[in-house]
């Protein structure tokens, strides 16, 4: 137990839930389908609550899950030691928790005929292609991410439990999803994309289509130029 | 007041709950009918949570509510003396709890003329039945069942209060639901489907087509599998 | 300030928040139009929390809101000598939270041409007539109510705090609606029911049809029962 | 860090996810669209919680985010002398929190046509235009906002940490817009409507009418008049 093994399996969970109520929600035949955003949005809420607990149980005390998260600590902190170790599990743990995704909604991939409907569950895209904006707002999403989870753990609350804690930082990415989502779906976590990413594009997935690689850099680029920023700005 | 009461009354209050979100969404002039998939989740999130609150109030701290828990307990303890106790006090509840539901529904069973939606209210189905798959569902959200409650109660979350315990315990049965429910309905719990479905079978429903009796082994063995895989991974 | 004041303004802001969900996606022209059983459920819940904190907070530390919760508070206690003070109270409290109702969407009633629809912003009706069912429906949710409260309060959960207590009984208040509420609506309060159909009797509502007076007392004496059998469950 | 810094970010955190949740569900070709009152009211109440969480982190132990609030704490307590600070900040802070939504949504303003949802991203205006009830409508919304923040921090509740304080009052904040949100749509803070109305006014949104000025001094005033007599209310 260490906080490789806390980042992988907190990051695996975290993808499995994720990538999975959205998968809920759009492969044909599932009793989730057409659930909508409120269901997405909470059910994405509910994986970081629950990545958090399993990251902390297993061993990664930080539960960072997310590769800008990481890189805004080590700005803060000055310490840089153990940023390609915490990266390099995240990043395996969301491939494997999407191999989990596509192994549990198994027969539902062959009768959902539309290709961008099943890479939707696994990696993001703009609502509108435009890439200066969309750039953007994954920024913004992780400065608000980052900058959130900075408050909600401030010195102003002091006393506050761990366990309330993930709590609400989940509830902070239900806010960005609700909030900052409709736009290109708040990666705002490059392991979060391209993790599942590289399953889509791996794995035999029956009517899957282009992994849509030429958009794959936006949510690894934008989520850690937000959380330079952010880090920066808390540095002031 | 000991623990056979409190399992009893609190997968009691837990099928009550649960099935009775089921009936209020599925059956004919509810007041509830197509309240979606976000409703029937948060439905059975809640009666997790009062579900345990009310087994604690009437004498098992544990509040297991369903045999794949105390199995990965058991397993964990080694102390097998208490799994028939626990076991049978989950399966009466649950009957009972379904019994409450026929007879809290009354007049609505007469109004719903399809048996597809009168046996959905007690029991879980597929949503495309395909064996392998179907099982492999039910091990998975039974895993992340047995794991994320190991990692609510972890030491990583000291002074976690008991109330917020069953709380997070009941957010993530709601994550399980969203997430991984889209395909077999998740039971995760077979006191939670062959009870109901005993009741569905022996009681006076108008229009109630077969129990399905040929499935009813899957949610059975499934989550018996998955909880002793968990609770083996656990253990390592 | 004492026990009337704290009860009174508390059951006001119960159905000034609960009746107002419901008029909110009823009435014409609301922005909440059609906002669906779960905002409904989820309304009622916030009132229930918030009609707590008032409650407590102007001189009523039981915060009933209910009478069959005060029944069954005084069968528990033996102590029936301020039964009649909060029962007052309440069905005060909740006239006049209607009457704030009527006054808040003043110009939705003229735009709203269906009584049935005017009449359920106000108070219950079954969704399916058919009087045993109805009141075993009444009796049952009653009976969950205050067990649940019982159970949430019970010395199982040491350390629960007030604030955190008063949000588990608006959650179980949740549960009752979304599992147990497609039938009769669940009052489980006589006085949520009285005081707002009295408040829909007098009031100059335009386009408001019968006030249903004969469904009246379904609503008062199930609640009744229910308290009365769940009180005597809980002293066996 | 003072308390201009902290209400300024913490009402830019406010209006950034309040706003931008109506974006999401109002803008054309948003993954959010159509998402509905329940995804609206809980997106704005989210947008309080972490509202209040950031103006605390930076400088502002009170988080107001509110001139309605603000005004209601110097009545109780006679000291006027930082009424202004707050205001400004406030505006400011919710000037620029729409000014990003503007930015984040960037493409999706020329892909919508109508210009009274571009309108409603930014501020309120009524369902049925009635001056007399829409004001008594926000008077209303801010009564029970003032008096339910005073009933959360009641010395009843005692031990209440902050963080869950916080969330009460977003709680709080759910509750008024989904009952009392129907008609009016519950601006209920002056800050809130003026400083996005103004964004409106100024940026160079595509497709954008009238930034409606003639029902402005409605939800400046009404909630004004509500913190008022809150406020009298409380000293009685």
């Amino acid at each position: 137990m260490n906080e490789w093994t806390g980042e992988f399996f907190g990051t695996l969970v975290l993808i499995l839930l994720g990538d999975g109520v959205v998968a809920g929600a759009l492969l044909e035949h599932s009793k989730a389908k057409n659930s909508g955003w409120i269901s997405i949005t909470a059910g994405w809420a509910l994986a970081v609550i629950f990545g958090i607990f399993v990251a902390k149980a297993f061993g990664s005390p930080g539960a960072h899950l997310n590769p800008a998260v990481t890189l805004s600590v080590c700005i803060q902190t000055g310490d840089f030691s153990k940023l390609l170790l915490y990266i390099s599990a995240q990043i395996s743990g969301a491939f494997f928790g999407a191999l989990l995704v596509y192994l549990h909604y198994l027969p539902h991939w062959k009768k959902t005929t539309d290709p961008s409907l099943i890479l939707a569950v696994f990696s993001t895209d703009p609502a509108i292609s435009y890439t200066i904006a969309n750039f953007l707002s994954e920024v913004f999403g992780t400065i608000v991410l980052v900058i959130g989870i900075h408050s909600i753990f401030a010195p102003s609350n002091n006393a506050l439990s761990p366990a309330f804690g993930a709590c609400l930082v989940g509830a902070l990415v239900f806010a960005i999803g609700l909030s900052m989502g409709g736009t290109t779906g708040y990666a705002i976590n490059p392991a979060r994309d391209l993790g599942p990413r590289l399953a889509h594009y791996l794995l035999p997935i029956p009517n899957k289509g282009t992994s849509n690689w030429k958009y794959a850099w936006l949510p690894i680029l934008a989520p850690i130029a937000g959380a330079g920023i952010a880090a920066s700005l808390l540095m002031l």
